[in-house]
This record gives structure tokens, sequence and C-alpha cells, in this order.
């Protein structure tokens, strides 16, 4: 692995220019406010390797599922992510030369991601071809106050001799998908025109019929005089405005372009236009220093709450900051229509927006940084969708509701037989983020007005799902594709049969609950979805006749029915070249190996910390661990958690450093495609439940903190019901302090603390 | 099921015209020579529901396989059957109106396949809108004696006054595919001329770059009187000539046109035009009723040693005549670089054109029908694509040779990672035919110039693919789909097992027998393909220690490891509106089902009839029968044979007129996309191994003849190492004749027959 960018606290920072990794630099340097997003490519032309994306959330086109024999049940189509029309593009002309770093001479570039401000800069200096040396720099942001609107300060400056600049800034709406399959456009054009020195381009997706408006103007000066911009453009989806100007050496040629897009997922159809117009209009009246002052204080106020210290390791810090930085460019809570895409804003791949990974992966992090409403309104989110969950399910000929594996709306968009109809085990990680809200939250309210819905759906479809075997006396699962993608069509996935059971039980635990402490209420919901005795006597019965796969004579449990007829063999004995597998090996060889993709039976010990003890985790950590490739970005986070609870700290923390930065020093050799976004909040996980040890156990707040031997301290804060709460862990010394909220009780290791909203350190030594 | 065709001992009527069914006719009544073929289409224009279709062996298109998400090993391309230049079509024009039986007004409608004579006939009365009936009728071939050649008589009678009579005969070059995927067009033109009123298209299919050049010309009179035609052509692929003449009263416009394709396969790139022409002429010259009298003679010739007689079941007759026909229509045998396609010359669809029903279902037909040479051509063909099919295996990680689930020329062109990394059966059965055609034939040189190759690499394949499970001291073979494509990904699917077993066990034993019998070849073979004792000596530990999956408690083979793990139900419990279940259930509702698509248990006891007694078939056959939903063109027939080995006859009836009748009756509700040609061998297996008892252990013939109720007698000739025998059965009797060759004995019950040369019918009365 060779290092791409530099190591900075606060900052990505990437000083020498190679064309072989510049998108990888795009994906990481990528600028979003989870409303739209825009990858971290140059404002000027640029002939050398770049995905130029522009994406906003929520819109989408299905483009055609295309399987070699069609499978009954398969969904219509394949959700896309839309790349939108570019609107941070200028055309730049020094002395009449083209400004593109691909093909002219330019020297002291640099780029950085400023993480705590939320902005992208770059500089180089030009060298012309008559020797002249001109400096450009640019500074981008896309608001995290004003979701509809970004802005750039563009500036050309001669370091030695005058030169004439020519600038033209402009939007063009001729975009296509780099994984379109034949290169199909995706959009309409609706209207290009210019109002007012504002242009914009008005363009329909096909099918979906999303209105979306782009609109961008700019102020231009030089010595501090405004130039007056000409109107360019052409018959098709281009236009915007041009700038001439003599620079004198010591002067700046300064544009500052503002930016808006809105779409009809937000107005009428008829406003979209108009809003778009307000936005860019309203963002060049605030004027550039304003705008970029109130999105600095919305980056401030995140990083108030969600910011995770780390000393004494650069890497780790930086690791940290990057994965909490695009996660909360990625999702805000503000709208729970939308999710979290698994590349977010920052490349095309793999299409729709919401996978397991949202309640799995990220829920947790959101749980307990963002306020409780953010959580919630990821839990609305498959609340909303709890219909076509319910037609999912019987397009499969099963009761309740089976969450989709991929969607947008609700709707499943992926078809592969194997994971569409067998990754069932989906449907437990939902069920699991209302247990694991309502468990973290105390939340009765939510469980009443919603969570119940939902649980019982999914139980329902558990029960119509599995089959009695009379010759085991026992309920199994088959055919279904645990965590572990790398085996497919098993049998009694043993992470699924315990999700199962689990969902089983939480729903008639949480129905006769809420029948006991809200009567009326449970009426209510039992006339809504139906819900009878029988049934609920149903679903305890499966849940405690599970089959549960085991391996006696290593007293581990198996993952899957026949996984020890395989051939048994350890990470270590698979040469080099052979890695990763799932690049390396023909589909069948992965499937028929023991290797593991990523977490299977230690998911389940991550989600359910307290039902099995010390050495059981131990067993079967040691047992699985050596032969798990982590070729998933969701799979070195959990075994970290895991290898902290079992005080391996070592594993711990070079698996918190491999999810850390996975992207940022590309570990899979695929950044250039995006980010794995819904990875990142494994590297917070890591820390805090791993490291950190959080845990609720019956409305108590638990650590059981532990200090990596490569940190000499790490700091984080704590959302938890109306409180802020900061974990200080130095060696032998953890310091906690309530920020914010009523006077509370917290377990730190064995010790009870208790913390007054009085700002004060309580040091706790050592463990007890 | 609607019943479209009258019954005939040797014609296929359609007396009805049904738009609705139009193209399930079309593909009945194709016709073809194994060269080239045509859909049953009408000449003259049609508006209505039809499937152009015109196909030449061994040209093809590699279209993109589109898959989810790519999987390592996949094939490059996914290989189409293409649709060539349409040569049979002209446009018809009475009194000015044009003759489109979807539009105008017609009555005695009637097409007939004539499976005797190999032609295709129609006739109708077309009424013109002033009431004036006109008689119009075609009948059509594709020689059987010149396979570049067809022909068409098409003629044009006033039954009251006279008519103007204008007809174009052309060639269109401008043809799809229907199963393109974006309307592409696969063809290339290279040119488009007329050559002594020969019109010629001569065009090259993209990528693959095959040149096909098609020619038609016709003889055009009125009373005796020959018509001079005038050129019709235009910018694109279009060309032909007019003809127009006032008919009168009594008189005929009758039409002959001549149509020849020739291919780079058979030709010097800069010869195939001009051999295209030749034909054409030579065809002219030769006239239509000549060409049409040696026609005929070769069906008389292929129906002298392949027809079946039935007697007293019409309905069964013209079964199995119309597979034995369209069997014929595909294959010949005179080139061993072309195969058996699944809708051989009728359809589009599946793409490729080799599947292991060659090996499983075809070969045993050609083997017992054609003599030894055609056989042997189906064994050479896979013995020529070794090398790819070592290619293919070493894609996979395995050593030896893995033959493609679907192929052109040897290379996988299937996309289904179930299919064609897992369906590995398939090789199984390509060494079973070498062994079912030295068992038969006592061929020892084919065996040792080109058989022991391909089993020693199978072997070899089979013995990198197992893996050894120390836990239950058996070699297993994980991840595989058996011939029960209602399965996949399972492991230990006992009739892959055995067929393993088969191929490790057989290749030792061929391999020693050589050394034995002819030790100088055995070196050279041993040098080509690395052949050492350790490895044979493993090939014979492994067949030795297999495991096999086994239900003790019924004492019958398991499907596989997880077989009764299932919910175990029959056929019965279904309800009618869920059959088809391919149709109406999710695939994975299918895959965690008990339901059985096409015989894979007892698929072996076909293939090893005296390795299992009759016990042990029985009680597998009353387990698995049940569960058999048949939704496969290869499944009836060989229950049949199963069902007539174990004495159960009238179900061995039932599954026989299915099997025999799946097209004509349109069982499957897809004829209209083509016939079922790789199944139509499995009625004749029905009938000649089932019924008829045929089997050869220890190179002596035998038969075990049983007479199905309702017929009161059958006779089939059986080609026998250079004889060609006769077995008439009736009730309580059975008469064997030996038409051709030396003297032989055969064993028919228990009975040792001795029969000579003199072409006496001996009979054996009851079994004894």
């Amino acid at each position: 692995m060779k290092r791409i960018f530099e190591a900075d606290p606060w900052k990505v920072i990437g000083n020498v220019f190679d064309n072989d990794t510049n998108e990888i630099a795009e994906s990481i340097m990528s600028l979003a406010n989870g409303h739209m997003g825009f990858r971290g490519n140059f404002e000027e032309d640029f002939s050398g390797s770049t995905l130029k994306g522009t994406y906003i959330a929520g819109v989408y086109y299905p483009d055609k599922t295309k399987v070699g024999w069609w499978k009954n049940g398969y969904p219509e189509y394949f959700a896309k992510v839309l790349n939108a029309c570019d609107m941070i593009s200028i055309h730049l002309w020094i002395d009449g030369e083209k400004v593109d770093l691909s093909k002219c001479h330019f020297e002291n570039f640099t780029r950085e991601l400023d993480m705590k401000q939320g902005t992208f800069t770059r500089k180089f200096d030009v060298i012309t071809m008559t020797g002249k040396r001109v400096r450009v720099g640019s500074l981008r942001f896309v608001s995290m106050e004003k979701k509809e609107i970004g802005a750039i300060r563009y500036t050309v400056q001669p370091l030695g001799d005058s030169v004439d600049v020519r600038l033209i800034s402009y939007l063009n709406g001729d975009v296509r998908n780099r994984d379109s399959n034949f290169d199909d456009m995706f959009w309409e054009k609706i209207s290009v025109a210019s109002h007012d020195g504002i242009s914009n381009i008005t363009m329909a997706t096909k099918k979906t019929g999303f209105i979306v408006s782009s609109s961008a103007c700019e102020q231009v000066a030089v010595k501090g005089v405004d130039l007056k911009g000409t109107l360019v453009s052409d018959d098709g989806l281009y236009i915007g405005n041009e700038y001439s100007s003599r620079v004198e050496p010591g002067s700046l040629f300064i544009m500052f372009k503002y930016f808006s897009i809105t779409t009809s997922r937000d107005y009428e159809t008829s406003e979209v236009t108009g809003k778009s117009l307000e936005r860019a209009s309203e963002a060049r009246e605030t004027r550039f220093d304003a705008l970029l002052e109130e999105h600095r204080k919305s980056w401030a106020s995140i990083w108030s709450y969600a910011d995770v210290v780390i000393e004494g390791d650069m890497l780790s810090q930086q690791g940290i900051r990057f994965n909490i930085f695009h996660l909360f460019q990625t999702y805000t809570g503000h709208d729970n229509r939308l999710n979290i895409g698994p590349k977010g804003f920052t490349g095309e791949k793999y299409g729709g927006s919401t996978y397991w990974d949202t309640e799995a992966f990220c829920f947790p992090f959101f749980l307990s940084t963002a306020r409780e409403d953010v959580a919630r309104s990821l839990l609305i989110y498959r609340y909303n969708h709890l219909e076509n969950a319910r037609k999912n399910a019987k397009k499969l000929g099963l009761e309740g509701a089976l969450y989709p594996m991929v969607t947008m709306n609700g709707e499943e968009c992926h078809n592969e037989w194997e994971i569409t109809f067998e990754e069932i085990h989906r449907n437990g990680a939902i069920a699991y983020a209302v247990y694991n809200y309502v468990n973290y939250t105390g939340d009765e309210e939510y469980l009443q007005e919603y969570g119940l819905h939902v649980l019982y759906e999914i139980a329902r479809f558990w029960a119509s799902r599995v089959n009695y075997n009379p010759r085991k006396g026992k309920y199994m699962i088959l055919g279904v594709t645990g965590p572990n993608e790398y085996e497919n069509n098993v049998s009694n996935n043993w992470y699924t049969n315990t999700m199962a059971a689990f969902c089983l039980r939480y729903a008639s635990e949480a129905a006769d609950g809420i029948r006991k402490r809200n009567p009326g209420r449970f009426a209510e919901i039992a006339g809504e979805i139906n819900i009878s005795d029988d049934e609920i006597k149903r679903f305890v019965t499966i849940s405690e006749n599970m089959y549960f796969p085991y391996i006696d004579e290593l007293d581990v449990f198996a993952q899957q029915d026949g996984f020890m007829d395989k051939e048994l063999l350890t990470v270590d004995d698979l040469p080099l070249s052979d890695r990763p597998i799932n690049q390396n090996w023909s589909w069948d060889r992965i499937l028929r190996s023991c290797f593991i993709k990523q977490a299977d039976v230690i998911q389940a010990f991550y989600f359910f910390p307290f039902e099995y003890d010390t050495d059981v985790k131990k067993r079967n950590f040691d047992f699985y661990e050596p032969m798990t490739v982590h070729e998933s970005s969701l799979s070195s986070c959990i075994y970290s958690v895991l290898a902290s609870d079992i005080g391996y700290y070592d594993k711990a923390y070079e698996l918190y450093l491999r999810a850390s930065r996975l992207d940022i020093d590309n570990y899979n050799n695929d950044t250039e495609d995006g980010l794995h976004i819904t990875s990142t909040a494994g590297s917070w996980l890591a820390i805090v439940h791993g490291f950190g040890g959080l845990r609720v156990k019956d409305g108590l707040l638990r650590f059981n903190p532990a200090l990596p031997e490569e940190w000499t301290g790490y700091s984080f804060i704590i959302y938890f019901r109306g409180r802020r709460i900061k974990i200080n862990v130095r060696e032998d010394m953890v310091g906690a302090t309530l920020l914010e909220g009523e006077a509370i009780t917290i377990r730190i290791w064995n010790n009870e603390v208790d913390l007054y909203n009085d700002n004060k350190v309580i040091e706790i030594k050592g463990k007890s």
C-alpha cells in the first residue's frame, strides 16, 4: 500500500498530482450536505483521468435489470443514482492558453479537504508557453446551513508579468452515468435559460420524472472592479457567462460562483425552476464570505458533539474524522424520505440508496452522536416502506414484510437471486434497530406508534419462511445467504436463525408489553395488522424451537449446516497472489472454500453482547477470524469491536486501522469508484463500542474502556437520553463529564459514576 | 390442452388458421437439413403473429453476457444462434390487392408437414374485394441430398374469373433476432447483386466474421409460357425479381424458386458468393421435380432404418415420427464441427448449439439408428474441444477438463454461476457417452485414438474438484447443481457423485486396458497427457471412497445432503393454479421446495441399468417420482424408461405420450419459441430402451419387450455392430429379423435368439 495523502489531524492533503490516483482523490475530497454532493473534481477543464460527478439525494433512474435467465420474483428495475447537471465547472484561458492540468505545465500543486470547515481547496501555478507564472486557487463548499446552495471562490493571480484572463463559468446538463450500460442518457431537457445573469438548466429524469433545476451565477472582479459577463450557450444543455480582463501583476482576478439545486421532491413542478433561481439569487446577495461563515458554524456545531479525539496517533485521528465527516455529509436526518447510500454522493456504483448497512452499522452512530430524531428518522423511513415490504414478501409467496436488499422507495431493486431472495437476514437487522433504539432511548411512544408494526410484520415473515423438520423436531431456515456473501443458498445459517429467533421473540415481547402498558393502543394496532394470540404463541414456539447448527467437537456455532464439510484452512494458508480472492478466484471456488467475507457468526455477538459469555465469544472468534478475509468494508470494524470485547486489543487496533483508513489508504483498490460510506460508521463503532466498550442495559449506560498501546489517549462525546457525556480515556484513567442535560448515573468498568450538570471531569482510575 | 393439429401417421395437418397459434405451427412445420433451416413461415406477406426465421448451422454471434454483478470465471460472451437472410419470401398481388392472410378474406386454408417426404405444403383460396376466388398453393423443401439448396413451388390459380397476378420473389437481409436485447443488427452487408437472374446477398456476422451468401432465382410460367422477371432492389439489403401476368381461369401461374446458402465455414472467403450463385444455378438447371425426387429418396432412406411403427394408437405414432423427423433435420452427422442445438433450426431461444442433452439423450438414438460414424462424429466433436475444456477448468482454478454447459466452439457461453460453475455433472454425461459408445460398438480404435484423452482429463477434473472430509473419511463434492435445476449450490448431489465416481473408475479401467492391449499406444497417450500411476491410483482411491448421501429410514439414495430437511410433499399436493411452478413461484420457493424438475437420482438408473436391482429402483422411483413436476423436456422420457424397467407400464405409457407429444400438443406452452429438439430423442428412448428394453452387456444385444395396453403392436429397427435388426412386438409375441449384416445372437427376454442373414422373422412367444 502506497500512502497517497499526508497525515494531518483535520485535513486530507494531496501535494502530488498523479493522473492514476486522481479519481481516488476526487472520491476522497467529495463535498456534500445530505441534499446534494459533488466529487472533488477540478473546476477548470481536465482531460486526464476523472469522473465528474454531481449527485442529488432521492433522485434516481429505474434502469433495466439485466440477467441471464429471468427468475420469478425479480424486481422490475435496478435503481441508479444519477449523475446530474455539472454546475461547478469553468473554462479558463490565460493569454489564450486553455488551462488543463493534463496538458499544461504547472508547479506547486496542492489540494486539500478541510474536514473541520467542510471546504475543498486547491492551488497551483500555471507556467504559460511564454514562461509567465500565474497562481490559480479555488475554495469550494456545499452549504450545511442552506441545503440547496454551494459556492466557489476562484482566483487567478499573475506572479510576474501581466496576463489576459478569459473565463467561462457554465452549467452542462449533457451528463451520462459512467455505469450506464449503453451510454444511455437518463435526463430530458425541460428548459435552458438565463435570468438576471443567472444561468439555469431544468431537466427531468426519464421514467421517474423527477424535475431538477440547476442554477449558477457569478460575481467577478479585478482590482475591486466588477466585470460584466456575456451570455454563452448552445442549442443543447450548455449555458454560462464569459468574463475577460487584462490582469496586472499583484492584482487578482477573482470569481465567486454560487450554485443551487432544487427538485420536484421538495416543490411543485411549476415552482422548481423559480425556486432554483431564487436560491442562487439569494446566495449572490448574501455573498460568499457570509455563506462560508454560516457553513463553518454548522460544521463547528456538528464537531462539538460528534468529534472523536485520538492522541499520539495521527493516522488514527485522521481516519476517524474522515469517516465522521463523510457520514454527516451523506446523511443529516433532515428528510426521512432519504437514507444512506453505499457511495453517498461520491460515486455511482451499486445503485439504490438503502442497504441493511444503515441499520447494522450507521444507525448506532447516529443514535449516539446526533439527537434521537435523526436515528428515529431512519426508523420512520422503514415504517413508511412497510407496505412495499409486504408486497415484497408476497411476491416470494411469503407472509408479513420482507424489507428489500437494495431500495430507493421500499421496492426491491437488486436482481441476483442469491441476494434478493436469500439474503433475508437484512430483515433481522431492521428489527434489531428497533430494539436498539428503544433500548437506548427508552422511547416507548415510538414503539407504540411505529415500531410494533414493523416488528410484527417482520416476525410474521420469519414464521412463514421457516419450515418444521419433524426428523429433528426443530424449525429450520433453508436456502439463505448470510452476511458472509461468500456462501450462497446455504441452510440454517446460524446468524440468520439467531436473528429470526430474536425477531420472533422480541415481536411477541413488544406486543405483550404494549398490551399491558397501553391496552387501548394495542387494540388499535391489533386491529390494523391483525394480531392474534395464536399467532403470537406461534412466534414464541418457533423462536424457542429454532434449530441452531453446532460443531460439537469444537464447541462453536456452525456458520451453516454444511460448513464442516469444507476444507478448513486459514487466511495465512493463502498465497498473497490469491488475495483478494474475489478478484482472483472463480465464484464457485470462493463458495466452496471456508473463507469468510465478513463477520457472520461474530456479527450476532456484536448485536447481543450480553447473550454470550466471553469464553463462547473467544472460541468462536478464534475459529472464525483466521478464516475471514475481510473483503467487505463491513468486516474489520465488527471484528475490531469483538476483539476489544474479549480483550484482544492488538487485533482490535489492527482491525480499527484497516476500517478507519479503508478509503483514505485505498485498501480495497476501488476508492476511485467512490467511498464506502455505509462502512465509515464502523470505525466509530470500533472506538466507542470497541475500545470504549459502550453498552446500554436496563437503561444504564456503561463503558468498559481500554487504551490501545499506540495511543496516549482518546475522547468522544455521547448523546444519551437528553444528555451529552464526554468520555476521555488515558492510561489507567478515564474522565467522564456531563456536558449537557440532567444528572445521571453511568457505569465505567465496574464503578457506578454519578455525573452532575457542572461540567466537572470525574476521574476513575484503573479497572477496579 | 387444446389439440391444434390433426392426428395422422405421417403428417402434421393444420386445417384451422388461428393467429394466436400461428407461431406454434411455424415451429412445428420447420424444415431443415442439418446445414440450414427455415421456420414454417408463409412465403407471401403476413402481418399477423409470426417469427420469420432462417438459421444456419455453426453461424453465431457472441452477444454480451449481461449479469447483475460480474463473477470471476464468467464467459466473455453468450453465443446467439442467428436469424439470417430471409430467402423464401415473396410479395403477391392479385388484381392489385396484396395477399396477406392477416388482412384479406380467404377460405379452405390448410397447411401440412409431410414427414415421410420432408415437405411443407399450404393451400388456401383468396377471395378478392370483387369476389373473385383464386387458389394459392405452395410446396417447400430443404434438400436432404444437396445441403446447400432448397426450393419452393408456388402456384396461383383463378377458380372463376381471370385475374392479374403480380409477384416479387426476393431476398431480404435486414433481419434481426427477436432475442436481440436492443434490436441490434448482427450482420454487415458485403454485397447485394444480381447475376444471370440470380439474386444474391452476401453478409458477414459482426465480431465472428462468418460470411454467409444467400442466392435465389426463379422459373415462372403461365400456361407453359415462361415469364421474364424484372430486377427489383433498394439501397439496402433487398433484391429480387418481379413477374406479372394476366391469368385466365383454368390456367396456372406457377413459380419455382430455388435458393442456396453457402458460408465461409465451408469455403474460402473469396469463393463464398460464387459458390452460392453456382448452387442456385445448378438447382435451376436440375429443375424442381428432379430435386424433389432426390430429396424424397434421402428421406426414404432415413425412414428405412429409423422408422418406428406403432399400431393401434395414432397419437403415439404421429408423436414418435415427428420427433425422429426433427432430429434428423437437425443433425445428420455430416460435419463434426456441428452439434444438436436446443431449438435446432426452429427458433432462437437459449443460444449456443451444444448442451449435455446431446450425450445424455440424443447420442443413444444416433448410436442405434444411424451408423457408427454419426455417433462417433458427436464424440470427435468433444475431443476437438478438449483444449477449450482444459481452459474452462483452469478458469475455475481446477485441473483436467470441464466441458462447457453451453457452447459453440468449446468455449463456455452461459453465465449463471449456479449453472456455469456448478452444473458440472455435464462432464459425467460426456464420459458416459464414451463408455456407451465403446460398450455398444466395441470400437477399441476410437478409445485409443480419442476416447482416453477425453476420459482421463475429465477424471482429472473430478479429482481436483472433490475435497476430502476427514470427519467422514470420504470424498465430497460441494457446491453443485444436479440435473434437477430446482436445487442450486447443493452439496453431494447423489447423481453428480455417482457420475464422478464412474468417470474416475472408468478412466482408470480404460487406461489400464489400453496399457495391456496396446502398450505402445498407451505410452504415447501417457506422454501426451501426462498419465501417471500415482494419479490413476488416486482416481481409484477417490472413486472407492466417494461419499453417497443416503436416507436410512427410507432405504433410498438422498438427492443431496440437505434433501431431507425439506418439507416433503407430492405433486398432488399442489393446487393446479401453482403449476408449472416455474411460472408461478419465486425462485427461492422453488429451491426450498422438494419439487424436482427432472430425473436426478433416476437419471443414474437409466445410465447404469445393471448396477441397481429392481427393488432399489422401485423404492427410489416411488419416493422421487411423486415429487417430480417434469418441467423439463428431459424428464418424462427418462422416467418412462425407468417405469418400463420396473414394470410400471401404465406410468411408462403416460410419460411416453407426454414426452413424444410435448411440442405437437404444446404441453409446456412455449412451442412458439421453437421445438425442444434435444428432448425429441427421449421419446425414442422411451420406446426402444423403455418398452423395448434394449440393453447391451458384454457385447450382447438384449431386449426385454413389453407392449403398452393402448397399442396393438410396434416395431423398430436397430443398428448394432454392422447389422440392422428389426424388432416387432405384439401381444405375447416378439418377432426379430436380421435385415442386414452377419448372423448374430441376441437375447429377447431370457431367450438367446440366433439371427441369420435371411430376412426371416424369428418369433419368440411370451416371456420365458
